[in-house]
């Protein structure tokens, strides 16, 4: 995005309410897509195209992006699990596909129900599907690296392994591949070195963002690794909803509240307005009023004198 | 503490405490120091030396203080506003003794009822009263600058007058100066600038300590600018008791628990058994059984597989 420093991708409405049991009418999430478009939030991720029987929450993901396609400026986002999914994603036209690829094969059989000859199968599928459409319908393919700093039923994860899944999904036919913390493992040591090692053996180009959870609350310190090793895409979730959250007061998802006002605090341009942020953050309370929404900035505000590096 | 390459300096005892309206029976502070100690957390804030009517909670402190001698190995540290505090302090010999001078003038009046010069004038007296001991028996004599990233009444502070305040403070008779964002207002940028200005102006060895609040969730994002600035010794509290509170589920201080996660993570040596902090934390909060405890390590438990840089 022209401008702006590091893209905040929001992947709230996916990440965020896959992960609870209310399901937020069509309407309201519209409203939201609209309102952290408002904010001048460059990418949201709008939903993922799973069957209605495995998440009725995301049911709605094609109308969404039909609607999030409207707003100008705004790249709108989908997680697609498989080809099936792809091809009712390309239907309506997202600017970015992200298919994720479990780099703990125990974790892929378990989730995408696939081994990894499989799940890269499904990848070559999806390229081929993207390259059947003109090429200004292309959407963006992103191969995501699950578990990558370490799986809940494997523990560690090799890096050598990461990197191998990383060059095959690029191989398979994804424009990049994003690193994920999908377990809340990661180190900033690892952020900092896994980076630098795709940077090296694939090309920066290959890799600009990175997903964090906050599980064990190290979500922005793992984000200071990424801005070092020169990630310029981080992925949060307003008010901190979905991700793993384990502790209670705890967010899953790093908060993109408290994200923009870390960048913005050190001078790094996001394109946000914080009073139109929390604008949004107030829509989705409003739609949600039985969840619990985290994040500490909306709640200390901002400091008196504070100087964002977008204008306000 | 040889061994250990980033050290942790536990003020819960003292921010903690102070900032909560139960007393903590004199009992299981102990009880709790004990148990912070034998987790291998190097040093303690154990108190601080105000008159009993403006902080019941603190009464204590010089009991504390011998009690906390007894332990082998353990730095104890304490808390003094001014002369008068200092010298009832020293009557009991800590090893580290902290003054606090607030960087914006408006601060230091309000909370410490004292002008730059009047503080200064203390701080020469201190200086004073400790050579007067023995060699053996002379703490290590801190000032700390509070509000040095911003104040919640003047709004910024410049970055000179942070040098300045940390020159007069080292020629009145401090040992070295310690960073404090007692506002929650600091960014990693400028933590990493002030330390280095520091270090250039007056010596590396004249500042390896801060003290960071997580008012605004940047507290672990602030450790990573310490790190990389060179920073060695690092305030935390067990739980995130004190500090400055703000958002609901939100702490204050940086958490002890998720700060040694964070080093650890990294290869970076605290000292610290996490079993044995663990258990200092179900005692703290069996003291305090109505206090909010924050911390996301503690619930969510270790990472399967994880390895720690201190020897478990």
């Amino acid at each position: 995005m022209p401008g702006v420093d590091i893209e905040i991708s929001e992947v709230g409405p996916r990440d965020g309410l896959q992960s609870i049991s209310p399901i937020m009418p069509t309407a309201a999430k519209m409203a939201w897509i609209s309102a952290l478009a408002a904010a001048g939030i460059p990418e949201i991720e709008v939903g993922s195209f799973v069957p209605a029987s495995v998440l009725p929450q995301l049911a709605d993901t094609a109308e969404l992006v039909s609607h999030a396609k409207s707003i100008s400026g705004l790249s709108v986002a989908v997680l697609v699990p498989n080809l099936r999914g792809a091809e009712n994603a390309l239907a309506v036209r997202p600017n970015k596909m992200t298919v994720p690829l479990s780099v703990s094969e125990s974790h892929c059989l378990k989730n995408l129900k696939r081994t990894h000859e499989q799940l890269l199968a499904e990848v070559r599928g999806i390229r081929a599907a993207i390259n059947g459409l003109p090429n200004k319908d292309r959407p963006k393919l992103e191969g995501s690296l699950s578990t990558a700093f370490g799986c809940t039923l494997e523990g560690a994860v090799p890096q050598s392994k990461v990197m191998e899944m990383a060059e095959k999904l690029l191989a398979a036919g994804c424009d990049e591949v994003g690193l994920s913390d999908t377990t809340g493992f990661a180190s900033p040591t690892q952020v900092g070195q896994y980076t630098r090692e795709i940077h090296r053996l694939l090309g920066k180009d290959k890799l600009t963002g990175i997903h964090l959870h906050n599980t064990r609350g190290q979500g922005l310190a793992n984000v200071m690794a990424a801005l070092d090793a020169g990630l310029t895409t981080i992925d949060s979730s307003m008010g901190g909803i979905g991700g793993c959250p384990f502790a209670p007061g705890a967010s899953g998802n790093i908060v993109t509240e408290d994200l923009v006002f870390l960048l913005e605090s050190m001078g790094l341009s996001t394109g946000v307005n914080f009073e139109a942020m929390f604008t949004a953050r107030q829509v989705l309370a409003e739609a949600l009023p039985n969840v619990e929404l985290y994040g500490f900035t909306p709640e200390a505000g901002l400091p008196k004198g504070f100087s964002a590096a977008t204008l306000q």
